[in-house]
């Protein structure tokens, strides 16, 4: 409806790519660093996109209907910059500034520190795992408002970065879920950093697409054909690619080559280049014609397609939702939640308290990796999201745990408040996108159940080690690690009020209370559970399943006349350094079924576990490892020398 | 040649299949844990392989040339078992004893535990890029011994399991290097734990195979078919994946459910499973004419391709490499190296070891995730591995960190030594293939250069913060961070004598170089780099790049009258807790550019980032957080109060 499409334009579009080609360059000699192969090679792809094809609103970037773009191969960014600055969102100095500390300009885009920029990429494979969440977020977010959400979700990539298995995950999901307004736009250039692309892969690539269930489009590297292509793909139905024949580096001494990828170009490389396009020699110079041209452009639609939808807006007549969505409403209370113990593991007590805040607020929607089963994670008044049932809340993501992450971000960065669940062990799979969580700081809900050794039987691989220690290394990411209901449901309630991403971890089968447990202590990181009868004393320190194991070691070393005081430390960032520093005066002890290093930052006396673990019975297990309240017990004494 | 493949042999073969399935069910249910739904279902194709094909010798399950049969759907663990029993290479007893404490019948496969064991499995996708490391050897080796190694590589996979990104990356390298004598065999069964397959993948397998180079097989669940899938499969000259439909839990009431996937069955449908296959309704009984039919068959194939490979061996006159192979020699010595440090960077120092050794011993083979230009992991003298070049020594990974660490796995298991590099902050995407390297104690060698906030420009998605620590709590991984020439020698001595997996962390520029570090530093961990002039210090300690700015701290320090000695913690993995307490008797303070956990083993005050980096150049980075000679300095002496 609002493209523009004659010959005319198709001239002035021609002389903007080649502007867009000078600045670029312009920029990355200036700032000595940066990636000229995609820049001049993928240039008129996305001057194409935005020129022609993306809805946004320049007076309201957040505008919530905006078409989304993600530079998945987040080192363009320098070209993703120059196409902001023709739609007057950046200037010529944030142009000149490019990778210079807190300039809008950094060398990766980053979340928030640039306009329009809907998330940080660089990480190859994130970008599209979380454009697949954004495009998951409008197809839900279409049905439940009755049609009022309805953009685009475009994303970039290379086509190198189709070798990471995260785009196949992720990729592949859109398909099976044949998500709609979903459109992949592969720089595809033929070549890597290394060498090119067919040395490390030959694959078919129409066939691969077309093999999950793609409309695989193809263009020439110019204005027409990329605009033919997108008025296809956007026709279409199905989640669609398009590949367009590209040249890295294009204009360059060094064009077509590899070692175009990531070096700043030469001087004498720089004047041919602009020669070549016929550009002005004053670096950082541009067509008044073309700029003009094209800011009017994208305003003009934005403005008229902003327009239309207030329009759509106002004549709804339940805005329940849609203002829930303009108020940026992603959270509810827990105060009024009522759920029965009923001698229920804590996984399944999880399981029904994120059942109780789904009735409660129509944003919270997630799933597991083929584990919501076991992870107690779905949502039974809620239908599977598919193609048929879009306002479906479970998502069967499949064994595809890194692109959960990733889709999950998307789903935050479109406002809604996404959960995903596998076991602790796996938490490994899905390292590079809980990052990206963290980075941008997306309350994503992360539920990793099955914790420790006590899993049992299926021993070492199934058995985490060292992931709750490595997890709490995350900046920004909160780790919950709860005893029992009491801790549980402080862990969600302080869940839900997070604006940065949480990560759940629960034991498989425990069943324990205890009701010297508080919801408040999890506020505070850590608390006091068991008090000691005497002035002297030694603080032992744990959390999660431990608690109870250590709770008996306290009672027998009280009958043994030792003073002792237990500290559950349910959430560990939650800790205030002054609290700490009070409560660990004494002498303490740390407890823990992992790495001891999780709990060094408290004491550098910590029983824990070092080695990789076996497979046997809970029970067994507990006892080779010396976690039993007698071996406990006795260790405590050792280190007390009594 | 060794196939026998008459309609008689297939009559007692099916019978064979239904004591096999019968035993399956009696050890889930004596274990009362275990996943009923791959071994009822998987039961034919096991079968098959092993009986029809697998060239083994029993008499020595290590032989060189054997076949490898790797179980990535692990959890297919007590089916494998039963057809070990059926070679008797485990006992009834054996069987049994399944999921119990130190059996040599563990939960999932594990290597060394269990004879014919070729690797450690069960989170999906791992024995899949592990056999395409395993296939990528024996196609390797086979050029570089004239064609003696020139066994199959066989590995059985779900369908769920396809959907892991690992899979995709590890196969579709193996569809571009054209890998022969490489067969992937599926139990497409169409179902997952949670639910039907076609709820999570809507793929055209078929297609999607092909499009990555794969002669794509189909075969029913029977014997014969399967048996004439896999002699098709080992005629082709691609690799080769056979799509096996099978009825996941065959037999039980539950068969063709997700349910069946993981649960032991109820009392009356093992008895209703041993009445429908016929079997002895005794349970741990098994058909003696099966048992002998099967164990000979299985031994004198074994045999006669042991002897016929013995007579192959005899007539080769350069048997140097086959003989370091038939040893096990997997390294070099690096006594008479000699690198000239002529100003180059540490990562670039680092490259000139690796191509020194790979030029002494040809078992030293890797590859980079795309960036060997960057990683400087290039061996200069030889050639890309691929279809053309089966002796290059170069494998070009593609954007594939995941696969990659898998593969590496493979190779190790096959008796090479093989290296892979990328940038640190992406060592994250191959977390769970490190992991696998730690639980089996390979000797893999992990290079990560562009450590740190140094990295600059690219900002934070490329900066690693969390990930020196989070390496560091592996078990079994030595994480190895020099600061100059001497350690980095040091670093590969250490590394070259690991029977256990390496990480060597390699900044991306720093050229510095001291007089006073050592390269036996490394090998007790820490020393003592700079010695107090006074009875009366405090310690500095930390590693890598850090410890130039650290040095020059001491300096300033000194001419302030403060006592201070400076270590160096090249490689934490290697202090001995006695060293450790020696040296750490003073007040330690720790410098690190990362989360400040990675020292808290040594000191609790230690000065770190704990946050998220930015774009800048590396001194803006240095200087925002605080990492210049007098920020630290203030620092330092703030926390000593002076």
């Amino acid at each position: 409806m609002f493209n523009i499409g004659n010959k005319e334009n198709y001239e002035i579009d021609e002389k903007g790519v080649r502007n867009v080609r000078g600045l670029v360059v312009d920029m990355i000699d200036n700032a000595n660093s940066g990636h000229p192969g995609i820049c001049l090679g993928a240039a008129t792809i996305l001057y194409t996109l935005f020129k022609r094809h993306m809805n946004i609103y320049l007076d309201d970037t957040k505008f919530l209907n905006r078409d989304r773009f993600v530079l998945s191969a987040g080192h363009g960014a320098p070209l993703y910059y120059v196409i902001l600055y023709l739609m007057k969102l950046l200037t010529m100095d944030d142009l000149k500034n490019l990778r210079k500390i807190n300039s809008k300009t950094p060398g990766h885009p980053e979340y928030l520190k640039t306009p329009l920029v809907e998330m940080s990429t660089g990480p190859l494979g994130q970008g599209i795992a979380s454009s697949v969440g954004m495009a998951i977020s409008e197809n839900y977010l279409h049905k439940i408002t009755n049609g009022l959400i309805d953009h685009y979700t475009y994303v970039l990539c290379g086509d190198g970065e189709l070798e990471e298995g995260v785009t196949y995950e992720a990729l592949s999901l859109a398909g099976t879920l044949k998500l709609q307004k979903f459109i992949v736009i592969c720089d595809y250039n033929k070549v890597t950093l290394d060498n090119e692309l067919n040395v490390s892969s030959k694959e078919d690539l129409k066939k691969r697409f077309e093999s999950i269930n793609y409309l695989v489009l193809e263009a020439n590297d110019t204005v027409q054909s990329i605009d033919n292509a997108l008025i296809e793909a956007k026709n279409s139905n199905l989640p669609c690619i398009i590949f367009v024949n590209t040249i890295i580096g294009y204009g360059s001494f060094l064009e077509g080559k590899n070692i175009v990828h990531g070096k700043p170009l030469a001087a004498d490389d720089i004047l041919n280049i602009h020669e070549k396009l016929g550009l002005y020699k004053t670096p950082f110079t541009v067509n008044q014609d073309v700029l003009e041209d094209f800011y009017q452009t994208v305003l003009k639609r934005g403005e008229k397609y902003y327009k239309t939808w207030l329009k759509r807006y106002q004549k709804v007549k339940d805005k329940n939702i849609i203002d829930k969505l303009l108020k940026g409403e992603n959270t509810v209370s827990l105060t009024d939640i009522n759920i029965e113990y009923n001698n229920k593991s804590l996984r399944e007590l999880s399981g029904d308290i994120l059942n109780f805040l789904a009735s409660k607020f129509p944003f919270l929607i997630g799933g597991s990796c083929d584990l919501s089963s076991s992870c107690k994670t779905n949502l039974n008044d809620y239908l599977i999201f598919s193609s048929e049932n879009r306002d479906g809340r479970n998502i069967y993501f499949g064994i595809r745990e890194h692109a959960m992450s990733g889709v999950l971000n998307g789903m935050a960065l479109s406002g809604l408040r996404p959960f995903g669940s596998t076991f602790l062990t796996f938490s490994d799979y899905m390292k590079p996108g809980i990052r990206m969580s963290a980075m941008m700081n997306l309350p994503v809900i992360y539920i990793f159940t099955h914790d420790s050794i006590t899993v049992g039987e299926d021993g070492p691989t199934h058995h985490p080690i060292e992931q709750l220690a490595s997890l709490s290394l995350i900046p920004n990411l909160k780790v919950y690690r709860p005893y029992d209901l009491n801790e549980l449901i402080g862990s969600y309630m302080d869940i839900m009020n997070n604006t940065s991403p949480s990560a759940l971890i629960l034991p498989r089968d425990n069943k324990e209370i205890s009701e010297l447990t508080k919801i408040n202590g999890v506020f505070d990181g850590m608390y006091v559970v068991l008090d000691s009868l005497k002035d002297d004393y030694i603080n032992l320190i744990t959390n999660g399943e431990e608690l109870g194991l250590v709770l008996e070691v306290a009672k027998n070393l009280r009958e043994l006349d030792i003073g002792v005081r237990v500290i559950s430390i349910p959430c560990l960032k939650n800790v205030k350094p002054k609290e700490k520093a009070k409560l660990l005066e004494k002498r303490t002890i740390g407890i823990t079924l992992g790495v001891p290093d999780y709990l060094y930052s408290f004491t550098n006396e910590v029983i824990g576990i070092t080695e990789f673990s076996l497979s046997g019975s809970k029970e067994e297990l507990l006892d080779y490892f010396g976690f039993t309240v007698k071996e406990l017990e006795s260790k405590i004494l050792e280190l007390l020398n009594k």
